[in-house]
């Protein structure tokens, strides 16, 4: 079975962005430790329009066991993106590379938490394997 | 005299999302009741700048009495779409399918509401009828 | 069918109070344009109880499609008539003939919103015209 | 001695107004229960005059053991019937047919309970006989 | 000219309310004050919708210079008074015998005063004394 | 039929404790009122985990008609006494000896009131007695 | 009797100073309103300390029936300022020119009312006028 | 390696307790799962201080790879537990059983969170599989 | 050196756009004042995800000196923008053209304020020019 | 004279926790400094009730000149504890190693503070030396 | 044309304190950059009412340009001084040595900038240059 | 060595100020019990400018162990004095005579404890000794 894996704003410089909090190895590295569970495909954007799009384009389809989530940002501003969780059918697992709630306080607040089956936050890039997981063994 | 009707993100699932909220009409339906009185030029994007690009194109066109907007989700997020709406010359009238005032307390605050002519809300996919109507007759 | 108006403090005063809000019209202009769509009964009180009263004497009269309500400042402060909609079989419509969330905050909560049908907001007299229909043809 | 039984607004439709939440008995059985350990006066108004008014008349008189006392939505909202029970020499107790506790929020506070002797809740209409006999025999 | 006086909820009962707060003088001695200095008319009601009513009535009547109230427990929950003050085209001074910001909170925030000429508070009786001054003097 | 009287932290020191806020009987005269009509076990701690063991313990045994908990301060932090309340199938009442709601903020907010049948307050050592008879007779 | 006014921070630009809020007239003018009644001693300063200093050397004198204090903005600010009016024995009077509810809501709390003997805003310069009464003959 | 897993209040109730939000299987098919992947020990209890103990008592020795936690209540309101997690050396994994994110608000404020490795919530009993798995291969 | 100059939602109407607060000038007059001290290009987009995008493209260019941002209504609203402006490795002046601090409270709340090297607001277009001052001379 | 020292929740560990916070001395060093000025007894635990129970058990024991207590942690979330101190007869110190005001928000609300004689925070082991100090001497 | 720069608390000790927040160079190296583009006067002072007194003296001088000022502290506690720019007649510029939005929360609200007709923050000592550019050349 | 007790606003009137709060015997009492353990110089003032600026003069000179500060009620209000005491060298150690937490709200939060290196609070007069001793000997 196939798992979406999506990544919000400002994640497409993974490796090269903080790396005293995102560390300093890139996505592929995450996507390599993914696909040894699960048939993985990939998408990345920093547009809030083109996430809800690419939701709604997978979201209906059975072909998937779901859709690992790290929004980044708009995880904690954007309800339109939490709408189109809810509004699709395929299960959302939420994914943070550092523990959000040892941040600021605006990072404690998830929009998108209350219409996901779950969260995985503080594990680095082995969250997306540990997401992939819950989907497909959990 | 035309009416533009704008639709904001997710509302491309209607008759397909949660229809305990929305009910199971599509938006065909609720743009032939618009059709009776006014007409009709329909628009919708899940893209926060497409909704704002689109506002900027026709807001300042003497042709349209008005826009109706149901800017979903935005409405409760989206301080840029309230400066386009405050930018530009055509009334805009807010409408929602969903009681919202009846929902959660994040959607009980609209971003837009002040700078829109008036508000429509809770009366399913008739609320774009009445707020065409608004602009045409009221 | 019957549809009952019910108007609640000062707004009695219509035409002669703060004209720069609610305009220079009086409320028989409004009841005008809503009889050319059903018969109207209309009641006007400054006393929360007796709001009450009246919404329990004809809420459970299906002779009535139901009741178009503008509560003036009660909408703000009271509880007690929340609970007589919620209490009642017929709907009720919400109006405010300005625009209440362009002005202060205090009138931006609605404590009765979440217990009617419906809300319409801000498109002056015209408004119990919409809020009629809304109950007639909606 | 007697006790001063008094309902607010709404509590006229005890029986016929949400069951689910205010059960199916009416404001009979209550009183009934209430007669085999005291004299009874009842009184019920939607008017919140009318309550402070009522709490005048009696509350100087010591021929009362004290008053039981179902605010309804006015225990939420009305400074004024709060100033009132303050002003008497009779104690009130303050009941509650449902757990308020355990509904929306604006029922959690109570603007009489400080001035009252005590509150019992969520008892159904076994609560107002507790009243009672918090009166006469506590 | 004319002042009229209105007192709200509970001060029907000054000299035998809480006697630590409001003093042991009833009204007639305020009034006796007043009228030293103006021809005074006098209304009290426990009821919102009479003070109103009353407001109404008497306050676009150019043969009062002013009206001074004291809404008692109103004053910080009837917007619909502050709606009324707003409507009428006579001034109103707000008074209050205590020093309502030296007592709980819900006292400190008057929905009135901004609608009000000025305010007067603290003074005892003589405040009445001093709003009618205000009016016919200041 | 039995009852479970169950008391929080300092409840030990009753009639030693502050007598001006709590009296100055000790929980053996509530006892006594108590066994009047219904058969009642007692147990008293100033532990948390304990209170929470002793729910559970209880809590699924139908021999008892219910529990009678004045869970002392943890009536306001705990949250793990909610939850251990919500999770047992016998009926709790909550009871307090003062009026809470009279006293410092921190003491009107309830966690346990939700999860509770039914709440008494204010009632002095009699409040354990009401509370038996909810279980036994409401 | 002796009565000290006391201004605070940029009330020496009266007449000067934002004329739509301050009105255009002096100091002198509100002096000389103030002498027809009582022997009248005056004092401003924009420094927080000196006020304090002043009240400390007036505050226990005798020779003196009170004190009315406009502490401008340092009413909103300054709870040194009230300590001061707390720790001396003299009454003082609080006066504001304009109407400070009606302003911003900074504007809306005041340190210093708890502890002054009561409270008059919004009648302009005629308000020195009203506290000087107020101490001498209230 | 080991791994100690512990489980807080109410949790010896997992099967029994609400089976709507927590499922129906017990404690002992979490542990099956975790043992596939590492030597699990288990520790439970309802009582606070015998959590922060056995954090103590185990938390500085590296024969374990670290602690799997689901504190249940108490993760919303012991700031102590937190302490005893940033005081010991081991690194802890928080876990939930259900979203607890979309449960009441109380819920959303983890004390714990900021202290522990990773956050892994609603995944029911398999979440202290993949809490052990982030331990050992994360 | 050269300075990137970046214009946020609605930003394309100045001129035309609410004059009284944005003035009557267009965008060129303050290209024209920063060209005079370096040399400058210009991006404009009403899509958050294009300005996300434009930082990162930039961001890592050592021929710029810098960027100067006015992110218009996304200040207030978009923490991506601001995680856009930490992880990259120019400095961001961020610069508004009228006073924000002055107009409605939600936009005296910037979410990129803390992670650019300054704020200039206030000066009109001729803001621009002090913020690229503020990167090739300060 | 005796006193007894009572530490709180996690203090077992001093010397070994955190030693930027803590330092690295152990409570052996501060119970000899106390011993010099008087005769100590100490009391350490993790549980919440056990430090209520210490309390009650030495708190009416006038051999006793004060407790000097470190809650720790429950020094901002037990209400229990601060009962268990207004409930005895013995005064209470609350002295706190580190400086709480300078830590985390939750830090700086102590509920034991109000019923407490005083408080000691900041001066390290010295602090317990100084509350013992304030007992014996102050 | 002359520029009054006027600094607050504290700044006296430019250079020599806190020099990872403010810098090591001292205030002479702002005047001198200042000075290259007008006439400067100085005046700092610890004392708000000099600042208030300093600002009614210049204030009314059309000599002057306007007056950059660093409040310091009192930019965040002291409405008087806003109240004494908005009473002056020059133009006022806020500015900030540091990023004051990325500081302390406190830090973050400045009363004074609503009267002020531009605030520049974040630029070091050459905040001052741009300060008195926007004045002689904005 | 020297230590420099400063004491702030309205503390002049010592022994003389509300007796009930803090106590009866004057500063010079408190001057006694500290200079039997360090050298004394004493400052007091109204004025928070001369506060600050006696904390520049003496903050850098070595021959002081540091300052003990009773800052009275500018501790609530001052970030300028916070600023004044982060910016010199030596320590200074808050006192309060009075328990702070004990009295209202607005004395709980102090804005100078962060930057001082302990707090005392609810001794009287003999905190100033404590202070003295935690400088010299803590």
């Amino acid at each position: 079975m196939k798992v979406l894996i999506i990544n919000g704003p400002n994640l497409n410089l993974l490796g090269r962005r903080e790396p005293e909090i995102y560390g300093s190895q890139t996505m592929d590295h995450a996507l390599g430790l993914c696909s040894e569970i699960a048939e993985i495909e990939y998408f990345q954007s920093n547009h809030e329009g083109e996430l809800i799009d690419k939701l709604h384009q997978v979201g209906f389809n059975s072909d998937y066991a779901g859709i690992v989530l790290n929004a980044g940002a708009y995880t904690h501003t954007s309800l339109a993106l939490a709408d189109a969780i809810a509004a699709i059918e395929l299960p959302v697992v939420e994914v943070h590379i550092s523990n959000v709630h040892a941040r600021e306080e605006i990072r404690h607040r998830s929009l998108i938490s209350p219409v996901c089956r779950g969260v995985i936050a503080g594990f680095g890039l082995y969250g997306y394997r540990l997401g992939v997981e819950a989907l497909v063994r959990g």
